[in-house]
């Protein structure tokens, strides 16, 4: 039933939450885990993950870039599948109607096959590792630190590496009683009180994931029932922004016909703040990120970037030539650059290990008084599931938390599969690579965890997945530790490859848990559908980059058509990592020490100043990314929280009712543009004007120079 | 008294017009004219006039470019009275309070006065009959042809030639029983019936005039009477728009440091469509001038745009080398320009004749009828005003008409100005100029009422004022006629001076009639305020260029601070013209007939053709305008029409109370930029960034030159 403004206005100065999605599908059935994961949905899936392989594997290939295209595989699922059973409807054949469950399985399966394409490295560490590769380098390339592409080992490389990321995170999801840590400032809807029971990062941390709940707004607008008044208003106003963000990034392609070209260098601030890379890029998917997180993750993003880009990077520049050689290359990591990524890394550990250390904490207490307490009830879950309910105020809350906490994968296989999985990945990786030990796959496996944990509460709160940023840091460590004499540059490419897929695994899933939470999906048909989906991407993956590298001689030779510009990169990284810490800059290592220390500081500061205060902290996580990144993204994520703002004080339950749906519209369209810009670019379609941004003076001598030449 | 969405739906869905803005105004008293025409209003028309005279002096004398400041007068104007009032209103002395009818007069005076900073031809046609200007031209610099500025004859110039457009069109104001001819052909509201008197332009044909339109809606705005809850609605809206509209300007501002830089140059289609000035430029003005032009004049633009750039020039572009020589500069009138120009002129003067006759035709049957018919009344106007009122349904037009029709100009003095000041000017103006002989004086007079109704009804309908392209089809006509020998190009420059002032000066009464008629401004304040408006701007403009040319000696030298440089572009239009039409490329003349006969065939399809039809014919004179000045802003006010016409589906009450309010910011906010615009160009403030759009291929090259340049 739709609400009138008034009751909706009313419901929000009561304190209640945005209207509910869930109310709309109070109709429909939700099928049980086993009807989510049908073989329709696996067929589809598979033909997606080889379609989406092969776009991914030729991006790695030619620029390295790869946009995400989750939101594509969502929305090509639906449409694949909603195509076959309208056929199946019009033969009259239709057994099982199409759910948004089975949208998302889907979506997740494919995402776990594709992902595979980008983690598995054929454009950079693994590639890395080849004779053509090591030839470029200057040096290390004796057969110790080579291992060029078979077949074979690729695919068992990627079995073996792939399955730990899914099983990190599982052990974690079942604690009870923690501290519930709101991440917004601004009064968000109560959540689940702090003794329940669930998902630490989707349940308790209630981080955003912005993406997957964009995905998942998609995925029910798709499916909402027909004759949902309100709902109906939801999804034109989505299909609305879905098309201008569609069209905007068709429009801005037409413009980017080279580097520096195009909306993403528009020097909207100046081209002063542009050199350190503050602009408003016009990216619609930023904004709409921005509108999707808290105000105070958006806000400790924009103070990062200020504090690193606006202040930190410009200092230590002014040092350039004294704390570090003036000619080296600008994104060498001998230089800034190893400032900019080591920083970052710190305070994104400092911050994860802090969480990390609390949620165990939280962990074994519960195990302790779970062991001490008798159970009331026979039934597995029934007894959380009512202790999670009842203090909860918003229905969806309310319905998603029951749905959520129903399948949970048991204990003892996601541990289980850990321990199984690791000490296969122990036993079989120095056969591949001598030079990495098993006691760095040992160690790799443990802190693991900490750093998926990181990674995925990163991305929750971001958007961003740091996955390449802890594989740099994995060559650092394990390349210096093998030593330069021992195959180093191997050993850190290998366990570059190892830490990538576990991380980068780990942040996928829990984007893909965000989606199946909003859309009512089983964790468990979750998990099994990733289970499927990594197997498939485990053989795809390997045989699309086999096909490639038979198929054209010139691969990964500079200024051709496949140069795999990040193969040479990953590897001189690689060299320069046998060196340990002491290839870093000066006072690079007690920069990081500090800004670790501080991360912790922060977050002892947000947990134990009073609330009000306290959640208005910034989040060091957050903080950390634009180190990185750049300040651009950040300026966009806080126009869009301004947007929002704005909405707010203007019309609070308009912006809570449609909000969401501008935002998923904006992420989603951008999202969707991805495939035929991919497409393009395969098909060697380049932009044909370039925007350039020049100064008055610049410019007055390329227009002489225009004009002689013409 | 605010009326409901629901109200408003149903008056629409009856017939009735948008929502009414005089019933707003109803508690509040229109004051006579006299008390109208203030003398606090004359002061501070006096110091805006000497300052927009300033700042229109020197860009007249630098680029050459000149934004129309009307609105920013109103504007000023509004500003500085508000201040003078509140500041007696303090004292408690003020015994007059400030109305929108003084507000109007302000503007009108201010508009004609620093108008003749333009129209008097400091930059161009004056400047051109210099001794310095003559020395760089090849030709005709002999002092036959020379005529240096001097401040006493610079003076009488103005006073003779300034006050016969006043004049020139206000013996047609009065006709009655014209056809009415809607310029809209969806629908637009009902309009004074075929047999009301009044004015044609703005009762009769109900032209337009989008920034008299806009003006008077921000005039309306700011003395709207509290507590009035949709007015405060749409002054809300215009103020939202106009912001936006300002900023977009400034904006906009920073990326054109060069010519073909920034929005204005943004391949919005393409860089072909460019080429041939398709694209969208961005220009949040012309979008306004769109939202409030009827969607005919608009869709007439833009078909009169894709005949020329998109089909006739392209063509004839094509002959190059054949029809015309193919080493002239680009803009030169022997080439495609000439074409360009000549066509436009020939469209406008058979739509502009076709036009006039009708309106003659009507005028002299109703001094028939008027002397055949015994008047019932002794009031000179009631009658008319009872005979115009009857019929109208809108509550606004009613009232509008009403007043205008009060204080009409008497005939005498209308028709007896125009030939006193006619008789002085042929007297006087040879004694200035010598080659100039009174005979050619008479003819211009004689025709210059056609042209100045010309060139009224074109700026009516579509915002332009096309006063410079009469003042060059002058320098052709008198140029030729007087013949190379016999001071030709002096001629040529001084009727062009004659003709410029004449069509100008009728176009910008009109625009202010206009805003007049809205306002409720009487006609006769609005005509008195005219008189001295131009008697300040006589002496004040000529005495502001005095102060340049005596103060700097580099004006009109090239390359230097003050180039003036289309001082010497009409120079050499002035030397080719005394070769009259045979200096015309080939075939161009021909094309001229064609056209001038197709869009007098057009005019007679319109009026013969069914209403309905006739209404959907495009109108020749809208369609010239882009023939000359290029197609961006015809494809800026389809994309306004565009807007308006799914806003008006959507929600056709809402777009008739809002759609003015918009369409007036936009306008108004671009109109108000200029101001400080022009300020910074007088500061030599340059924009610091230039926007450029390259090809890839050049871009390639550009990127090669700026890397070895660094």
């Amino acid at each position: 039933m739709e609400k009138t403004d008034m009751e909706l206005k009313q419901e929000e100065e009561e304190g209640a939450p945005a209207p509910s999605v869930e109310r709309v599908f109070d109709g429909v059935r939700v099928p049980a885990w086993r009807e989510q994961v049908t073989v329709r949905a696996l067929v589809v899936s598979l033909g997606l993950s080889v379609m989406l392989s092969v776009i991914v594997m030729k991006l790695n290939l030619t620029t390295g870039i790869i946009p995400s295209l989750n939101v594509a595989s969502g929305l090509l699922g639906f449409f694949f599948v909603k195509v076959w059973t309208k056929a199946l409807e019009q033969a009259g054949v239709l057994r099982v109607p199409f759910t948004r469950q089975e949208n998302t399985v889907i979506q997740t399966c494919v995402v776990a096959a594709y992902g595979l394409a980008f983690s598995g490295g054929y454009g950079n560490y693994l590639f890395g590792m080849s004779s053509k590769i090591a030839g470029q380098a200057t040096e290390a390339d004796d057969s110790q630190n080579i291992k060029d592409p078979k077949l074979g080992w690729m695919i068992a490389f990627m079995f073996v590496v792939s399955f730990v990321g899914l099983f990190s995170l599982v052990p974690l999801r079942k604690v009870s009683r923690i501290q519930q840590r709101p991440t917004d400032c601004t009064g968000n809807r109560p959540s689940a009180n702090s003794s329940s029971f669930g998902n630490i990062m989707i349940i308790d941390y209630k981080l955003i994931y912005p993406s997957g709940t964009a995905t998942a707004y998609l995925i029910n607008g798709f499916h909402t029932p027909q004759g949902e008044n309100l709902a109906k208003k939801q999804v034109r106003t989505l299909g609305k922004f879905f098309s201008f963000s569609f069209l905007w990034g068709f429009f801005q392609w037409f413009y980017k016909s080279g580097d520096d070209c195009g909306f993403e260098a528009f020097p909207t601030l100046g081209l002063k703040a542009y050199e350190n890379k503050f602009n408003f890029d016009f990216s619609a998917m930023y904004v709409g990120v921005g509108m999707i997180c808290p105000h105070i993750v958006n806000a400790s993003i924009l103070i990062g970037a200020i504090l690193s880009w606006g202040i930190m990077w410009p200092l230590i520049n002014n040092q350039k030539g004294n704390w570090y050689s003036a000619d080296l290359a600008p994104n060498s990591l001998h230089g800034l650059q190893g400032y900019r990524v080591f920083i970052a890394v710190s305070i994104i550990l400092g911050d994860g290990l802090y969480n990390f250390l609390k949620v165990l904490t939280k962990t074994v207490q519960t195990f302790v008084s779970d062991s001490q307490k008798i159970r009331l009830s026979t039934l597995p879950v029934s007894d959380e599931v009512q202790m999670a309910k009842q203090p909860i105020v918003s229905y969806d809350d309310d319905r998603r938390i029951e749905v959520f906490l129903k399948d949970q994968i048991p204990k003892w296989v996601a541990i289980g599969g850990y321990i199984i999985v690791s000490l296969v990945s122990i036993i079989t990786l120095p056969h591949i690579f001598p030079p990495l030990k098993w006691y760095f796959i040992l160690v790799a496996y443990a802190v693991a965890p900490v750093l998926a944990f990181c990674n995925a509460y990163g991305c929750g709160l971001t958007d961003w997945n740091m996955a390449s940023t802890y594989g740099k840091l994995a060559i650092f460590v394990f390349g210096a530790w093998a030593g330069a004499h021992h195959g180093g540059v191997l050993a850190g490419l290998a366990s570059c490859g190892v830490m990538m897929s576990i991380v980068s695994t780990a942040s996928d899933l829990m984007q893909d848990f965000k989606t199946g939470y909003l859309t009512l999906s089983s964790p468990r048909s979750m998990f099994v559908s990733q289970v499927i989906g990594t197997s498939m991407g485990c053989v795809v993956a390997p045989c699309v980059f086999w096909l490639f590298y038979k198929a054209f001689d010139d691969i990964g030779v500079p200024g051709s058509q496949y140069p795999a510009p990040y193969a040479i990169i990953y590897r001189n990284m690689a060299i320069l990592g046998v060196d340990g810490f002491s290839a870093l800059p000066k006072h690079c290592l007690t920069l990081c020490y500090i800004f670790f220390a501080l991360a912790i500081l922060i977050n002892l500061a947000r947990d134990l100043s009073p609330k009000k205060v306290g959640q208005c902290i910034p989040i060091p996580m957050a903080m950390a990314i634009p180190f990185y990144i750049g300040a651009a993204f950040a300026i966009d994520m806080f126009i869009g929280t301004v947007i929002l703002f704005v909405w707010q004080k203007m019309d609070r339950a308009k912006a809570a009712a449609f909000g969401p749906a501008v935002a998923s519209g904006l992420i989603c369209g951008d999202g969707i543009w991805s495939l035929p810009q991919a497409v393009l670019a395969l098909a060697q379609v380049k932009p044909p004007i370039c925007m350039k941004f020049l100064s008055r003076k610049m410019n007055d001598r390329v227009d002489a120079f225009i004009n002689s030449a013409s």
